[in-house]
């Protein structure tokens, strides 16, 4: 990491120094003192996140991460069979892609998945959302992510639950997508009265191939096993993984730090994106976000450089040391830009679009390394 | 672990020291330098692993287990429609839990499974997988565990292969569970002609959360994200745990070191068998096993104390410083012996049964100990 400048914090964050990946090997479901002692580590890991995030333990299921959280939920719901009349899914239409791509295997089950368009901010309105429901007045789910992973725009989850509960009941489930949000954003799960809720360790600073997954009643399982995790995630429990994810939780998403960091990050990227206006061929995406915008998280901007395709601009940066993405690294090989599509950004600007995303250890040097160095392309290129 | 004897390595393996937990933090699907290390890392972690298990790197995927590798390719390959006329699920009935649960959901989705029984010694016969042919003549898929994690019982999948495929055609997908195999006995996937078979880092000594699934041809991915592992397994990629998957492989499975262990493995479990067979309260299961016997695993031990529930031996075992379980731990929380029960074993005896398993650092002063122990706990009990 010497000369470079990392802002790709949404792809995966840098991972925090002295994470333990450490704990009792044992099996958890074992019943000597080898499992035990793993068991035991394994429920402190499962107490310790819901603390931080204001739910019952019980409710939360370690997976391998973000993405299987996200199926574990839709399969496993919508592939049941229900008597409330109530079927399908409503889901924005810059979803993350482990829920907007699995809408055609659901639809292969026979399950109809209803996008909902999204206004140019790239957040869903109440008005979007009653046009959806009167094409499906019934859903028995709907996935709305908390923050977009590439443009940062935050749902408005509170209001699109009332809404949703107030036309068709009690009984619909609503999920929400935090990968983004948790450690990001303030998250308030009970008050935005979620069903479900996805979340992955490594955008966290934790390692790979451990997330979370809450649920406020547990489904049938999508696939069985030896039963752990409730049935709802079989296979052995991967217990340092939990370990590393609730100190990642409890490093980063306590509200009261969320807050602090969410000031700062707040500060920085009003700096970056005021410094990207006076650069004269840069376009904010979306146009009229400002630079201090409570539609969006501050840890994430998508902006556009005229004439400069954004593969051109992530490679011409990547020489110059400096880490930034087009849309998402799960659509990195894709040719399309949905989530900027949806959000009726023109063709050619959307493919100019890059993602810069910030983390913890972000420094303001870095953003005007980062900004004089686009200027530097921008008289070249 | 002081004072400790460790005899349940397939639950868990005690892991090995110094396996390496870093890589490249970067998303391997980024476009710039830290995504190319992480690819260039995970692709590294691919190759190794395929070079010890003789495969072709681009036929081995990263999953988060041996279960997840069990269910994606169970679920990927019998909900796809077909056209060949072939369909469902031929299984032993001494499968894992991941295989032979996941029965209910597959029927569920109107998917039929037909369970082959095994003879006493807890193996697939050629006349019982005739029978069941009978029952189902054009399956899509078998699957048959390598070996069976309760009682160390070896499967033939050479002969079972040819048998499926001369009666069936060529058309036949055979999966087989390898979990309790890799590192243990000697494996030739190309040899068995297999189409798919699935690893676990943890039972190798490596960390939890990373398994491998080796596909000769692959189906449609279950559920969908980003494209990661082609498509066969979205989601940010584990590097880490690839990484550290394949070391294990290369510390365990080389065939020379396999064979070289397993020659170990057999004379302690020559030993184990000669002593407990000098108790007189001491049944091993099934019966006939011989002390060096080529239908067994030489690291699975299954064997019944009478007038002891296996509970009740676990326990008071642990008390004195002993791991050992009764059948897996994915299944140690249900009452019943589904395995044992399979063979044959009357009632009262499978209930009796505990599994003793060693590994790669268990020595004879262990067994010798654990011989000791149990047989002051039949003085006493």
């Amino acid at each position: 990491m010497n000369n470079r400048h990392y802002f790709d914090w949404a792809a995966t964050a840098i991972p925090d120094a002295g994470i333990r990946v450490d704990a009792p090997f044992g099996n958890p479901s074992s019943k000597y003192e080898e499992g035990r002692l793993a068991r035991q580590s394994l429920e402190d890991a499962r107490k310790r996140c819901a603390t931080v995030l204001g739910l019952e333990p019980s409710r939360l299921y370690f997976t391998s991460g973000g993405t299987e959280s996200n199926a574990l939920v839709l399969f496993s719901l919508l592939m049941r069979k229900n008597r409330t009349g109530m079927s399908g899914l409503l889901y924005s239409t810059v979803e993350h892609p482990s829920i907007r791509e699995n809408t055609a295997p659901l639809e292969q089950l026979g399950i109809p998945a209803v996008p909902v368009g999204v206004e140019p901010d790239g957040r869903v309105s109440p008005r979007a959302l009653e046009r959806a429901l009167e094409k499906r007045p019934r859903p028995l789910m709907a996935a709305f992510m908390a923050v977009n992973n590439e443009t940062g725009s935050l749902s408005d989850l509170g209001v699109l639950t009332r809404l949703l509960r107030s036309q068709t009941g009690p009984r619909i489930h609503v999920h929400s997508d935090m990968v983004q949000a948790a450690g990001k954003i303030p998250v308030d799960i009970p008050g935005w009265d979620l069903d479900s809720a996805s979340f992955s360790a490594h955008k966290l600073g934790g390692p790979r191939g451990i997330g979370l997954l809450y649920l406020r009643k547990a489904p049938d399982p999508v696939y069985r096993g030896g039963g752990q995790e409730g049935g709802i995630r079989p296979g052995t429990e991967n217990t340092a993984g939990a370990l590393a994810l609730a100190e990642c939780l409890e490093r980063h998403a306590r509200p009261e730090l969320v807050n602090a960091a969410h000031a700062e990050a707040t500060e920085r990227m009003a700096f970056l994106i005021r410094a990207l206006k006076t650069l004269n061929r840069c376009t904010i995406l979306p146009r009229d976000r400002e630079d201090r915008d409570p539609r969006f998280s501050p840890y994430i901007l998508q902006a556009a450089f005229q004439g400069i395709p954004g593969e051109v601009m992530v490679r011409t940066l990547d020489d110059a040391g400096f880490a930034v993405s087009t849309g998402s690294a799960c659509s990195s090989s894709s040719k399309s830009r949905p989530v900027l599509t949806a959000m009726g950004v023109e063709g050619e600007r959307a493919f100019e679009g890059i993602r810069i995303s910030q983390g913890w250890s972000t420094t303001t040097a870095d953003i005007e390394a980062l900004v004089r160095e686009i200027g530097e392309i921008l008289r070249v290129l």
